[in-house]
């Protein structure tokens, strides 16, 4: 049945092929007959074209370490073989010169006896320009979506029977609830009317666990598409679809660890292919990581705390890879570039980036930002430290010389400074002091514009639930987060004050089905139906909002001034050539007479300018009455419908 | 009178140089005629033999702007001669040549009339190398004294009738208690005893302010010892008879602000000489500083707040100094080196670093470091955060380029770290794992072993009132702070669980009298009489602690293991060489059993260790029995008596 697929597969590339202008290469070469005499060949494909021309081939069949692989295809030579400790595996080290062309070739396997086993695989075209994979940015806000909680658009693919977490149950907040690919791609014009550029689906590779598979976390095959959320050829098309409406697609990806049940944990190549493996092996119970994230720059720490850091599983279903094996690093590697090639991706999430070995880290984001040098990548540690923000964002000068080569970071002391500011009452020390001196830190980011912040996300509270279901204080927040000199990330839900605040840290609930995106749902967040008026309110809020923040540079990169918090109220400013944007943020319930001459420095005084959610406008000068408590913004530009 | 002084103190110094053989100078030039015609010539003298050998003159006298200066001396030239803004001032640059000798020289003031007035200045031999001036390490431990509340050895200063605050009240909180110089002079033994190596009082220069004088923090003349507090003389002896105990002298010094009663408010040399002085002139309230630290590094801080940081008095009796103007800025570099020159300091601590203007505290950092290589500054700014802490100290790779020249900061975020591990439960995220990722926070400072940590001071609750008067608790943190890489300093007072819990954060009770200070005392903590038990063995705790860190090579400079917190237990190493000192901090009330396998790396295993408190002795080998609740110390060195 495989092979069966694999020749459609093969004939509908062949047809592609001699529709092609490029010929020459038939032509030169003996006509390939169609073989898939091995069991896993990995990655399944490859591409020419690349700076690195190297290729590394996990390749996996009853004892094929007996074997002697041969490649015969002018430009493809293989310069190394490489027996695991399992008989069942071979790496091979493959050279793609750069006159090698596109198309499928047979790898031969002769063994011992001299039996051969043949492998069709196939190198393709890239289909752009590496300088044109361009990743988010400042200039872009981020949907975060739990992909089995927003929308099911294919009942169809609920249930897999071949899988082993088999059953779907919207009542429970940790089983499957049934949300797909297509789910997302059914909504994106949902998602484009919010203002958003680019989604975050968390990860969508199969996870073939028992349980609590919904996550995504714990991948069971790297190169596998989960069943339940579609196939390959559907987040093909959510990826095809999101760049027709402008909108970056990052991939969430996960180096540390995979799966309990993945593949190969049944029968692992090398003795150190997993970390504490012959604990798992001796079937003993293996050392779960300490979490003592600091161990990776403390320069005090113990070698016991950083290698159970390091080394430690990220629980008891998730074995912790280990990157130090040099096939697996590059397993790992060529796994990233795959998805990024084979999804023209605007973007990496890497997952629980202080996990894995930190110097393979290094070397994973320095090969791909070297293939793709207008790429971005953010990492998650979660730290209020800014420290640690610092430490892991590319060119920080780090004592200890530690290159991350990582364009972005996660901004967790933001989402805190920016939920105890509004919470918080103002005095000396508290309220928007808070975001204030956060802020106040950026001065020892390299580039804190490529930092992503956000109010909170999947293993989080929600940020409503955060700020005590209080709405203009989640405006302010929300508005806040847009305004800054960053990447802004938002949850799902947020635009409808999704809550989780009958179970505070419950991560079941805080991916709670998205309304509407079940077609049994009588609430429907995407038409409207039956939200309350303060949801539509937060909606219609946040897509003026977006929408604004879209169009607007002096937002995407324009320099920022804020002004320290007085008597409840704080003003910051984002400025490009003739746009001044203005943001108030105000806690006075009853009219503020805000005196204006404290900002003359700006230069906005005799300034028209617009507000951009009620479109009224006014001239800066003297001073400005705030009628309520919320937050106002004020742009010098026209707004754009 | 003042005149007679001087005359008698000219003789005494001609007896001097009659003495000594360097006799070529007096052949040379023609004899002084002692005259003191000039109200104010600062700095009063100075020496031959800096690096620098510019020294600018202050000079104060009606209508001395009408007059030219004149030296005739071999070696000292006038470079340049400026007029202030007030007619009642003269600024002389002079030049120091190589060749110039010691020995004292007229100085002619002819005015427009051809009348003089002459000055009789003097320049000093140095009495020791530049290099020899060795400041603060982590090798040494502070004593930090508030000299009011210390000890009163002499009664007949007590009250000064030419003074503004004329009484003495020991009942009043705020009001002076009559502790002086030769209360710290006559205590070195005790605080020799307890193995203190530096002491660090606060200001002893003249405050002649109408109330609150006490603390020291508003000079009113930067040259004049307060004579509650004693003569320069006296100041002196207290230099020279610490160094004879093997005690650094650190100076307590304020480059942002004087008292308001300075002599010189009430004429003005410039128009900047202080910040807002125009409003201070003209009788409106002037602005005080906003306290926004952060304004000093934030990129985005608007110009109007960091003026209002930078500017600002830091309250309404203390007027900013404007370190802008040339003429103050070298006014305050050469106090900081008359006073290292005069009292051989081992070090200063500079008061507020964060609120003069900071490029000028580089420079006066820089010219100081420059003049003496070895020497210590420590500069106090009051933030938990180590972003700052790190900003401050030299070297730091600072974005913006700012090199402070600075050695040592203050490290208030391990002072919050040490309380609050102690005063919170152990949890994931609570207790000692406070200490254990606020030391990993190390990997970010130029030179942690440089930074000063502490457990209170002067400005904040006692540490004993902090951690709610438990002794073990206020035990541990004295030992841990002992123990880490770091220059320990303690205030007055901690050695006998000096407590102000009955008005937390009340400055005055803060700074309470050690009991023994005053004759009348019921209570004598110097010989321990109507002590409490605990009170005697917190001494005793101390005194042997400290003592044991002075002589440890492998605390004062040895690498640091430590290893995570677990089961209420934190333990830490320090190692230099075949000195292993181990700290166990225990929490566990009820005897505990610590297995030692997970330390195996510090290499103790089959060593024999003492416990410095008990001398008791054992060997390091499978696990060991903490009885109880508590620190343990454990070195691998034979203990000294």
């Amino acid at each position: 049945m495989k092979k069966g697929f694999l020749s459609v597969f093969v004939l509908v590339f062949a047809l592609f092929v001699s529709c092609s202008p490029k010929k020459e290469q038939k032509q030169e070469e003996a006509p390939i007959t169609v073989s898939n005499d091995i069991e896993r060949v990995e990655p399944p494909h490859w591409w020419v074209g690349f700076k690195n021309n190297k290729l590394q081939l996990l390749v996996k069949n009853p004892n094929i370490a007996n074997s002697t692989p041969k490649i015969s295809k002018t430009g493809i030579s293989i310069k190394k073989v490489t027996k695991a400790d399992s008989p069942n595996y071979l790496f091979i080290d493959v050279e793609i010169s750069e006159t090698a062309k596109a198309g499928l070739f047979n790898i031969d396997f002769t063994s011992e006896d001299g039996a051969t086993k043949t492998k069709t695989y196939e190198l393709k075209n890239r289909v752009k320009k590496a300088e044109d994979y361009i990743g988010f940015s400042s200039a872009d806000a981020v949907y975060l979506i739990t992909p089995d909680r927003f929308a099911n658009a294919d009942t169809s693919n609920d249930i897999n029977s071949s899988l082993l977490e088999k059953n779907i149950d919207r009542t429970d907040d940790y089983a499957r609830h049934g949300g797909d690919i297509k789910g997302i791609t059914t909504h994106l014009e949902y998602i484009d009317s919010l203002g958003f550029t680019a989604i975050w689906p968390s990860p969508l590779l199969t996870n073939n666990m028992p349980k609590q598979s919904y996550h995504g976390y714990a991948i069971t095959d790297f190169y596998g598409v989960d069943p339940r959320f579609g196939t390959l050829d559907e987040y093909k098309q959510l990826a095809i679809k999101s760049k027709e409406k402008g909108i970056k697609l990052i991939m969430d990806q996960v180096a540390n660890h995979c799966g309990l049940e993945h593949w190969w944990m049944k029968d692992l190549p090398f003795k150190d292919w997993v970390n504490y493996q012959d604990k798992f092996i001796n079937n003993k119970p293996v050392t779960i990581a300490n979490h003592k994230r600091t161990s990776n720059q403390d320069i005090y720490a113990s070698k016991a705390d950083k290698k159970e850091m390091t080394d430690g599983w990220f629980g008891n279903h998730m074995p912790d890879l280990n990157q130090r094996n040099p096939f697996l690093a590059t397993y790992i590697i060529q796994n990233s570039i795959w998805w990024i090639e084979t999804l023209e991706l605007g973007g990496i999430r890497q997952d629980t980036y202080p996990y894995p070995d930190k110097d393979f880290m290094a070397n994973w984001a320095g090969t791909i930002m070297e293939e793709y040098p207008n790429f971005s990548i953010v990492g998650e540690e979660w730290s209020y430290n800014p420290l640690l923000i610092a430490y892991w964002q590319k060119n920080n000068p780090n004592k200890d010389g530690y290159e991350s080569n990582l364009t972005s970071t996660m901004d967790f002391a933001m989402q805190k400074n920016i939920i105890d500011a509004l919470n918080e009452d103002e005095t000396w020390g508290t309220g928007f002091i808070k975001t204030y001196e956060g802020l106040a830190n950026d001065f020892a980011y390299q580039s804190p514009i490529d930092i992503m912040a956000f109010l909170d996300n999947h293993d989080m509270d929600r940020v409503y639930t955060q700020l005590n279901e209080n709405v203009e204080n989640t405006k302010m927040a929300v508005a806040y987060l847009a305004f800054l000199p960053r990447i802004p990330q938002f949850y799902y839900g947020t635009e409808i004050l999704m809550q989780n605040t009958a179970k505070p840290g419950d991560h079941g609930l805080i991916r709670t089905d998205f309304p509407g995106g079940w077609d049994t749902d009588t609430t429907n967040a995407f038409t409207g139906k039956g939200l309350t008026n303060n949801q539509k309110e937060m909606q219609r809020f946040m897509s003026n909002l977006l929408n604004f923040r879209k169009q607007s540079k002096a937002i995407h990169k324009g320099k920022t001034i804020h002004f320290a918090p007085q008597n409840g109220i704080y003003v910051l400013f984002r400025i490009l050539n003739n746009e001044i944007v203005t943001i108030i943020l105000n806690k006075n319930e009853d009219p503020y007479q805000l005196d204006l001459s404290r900002f003359k420095e700006v230069g906005l005084d005799g300034k028209k300018v617009t507000n951009i959610f009620t479109g009224e406008t006014l001239v800066w000068d003297n001073n400005i009455t705030l009628p309520k408590k919320g937050c106002y913004i004020l742009t010098t530009n026209k707004l754009k419908k």
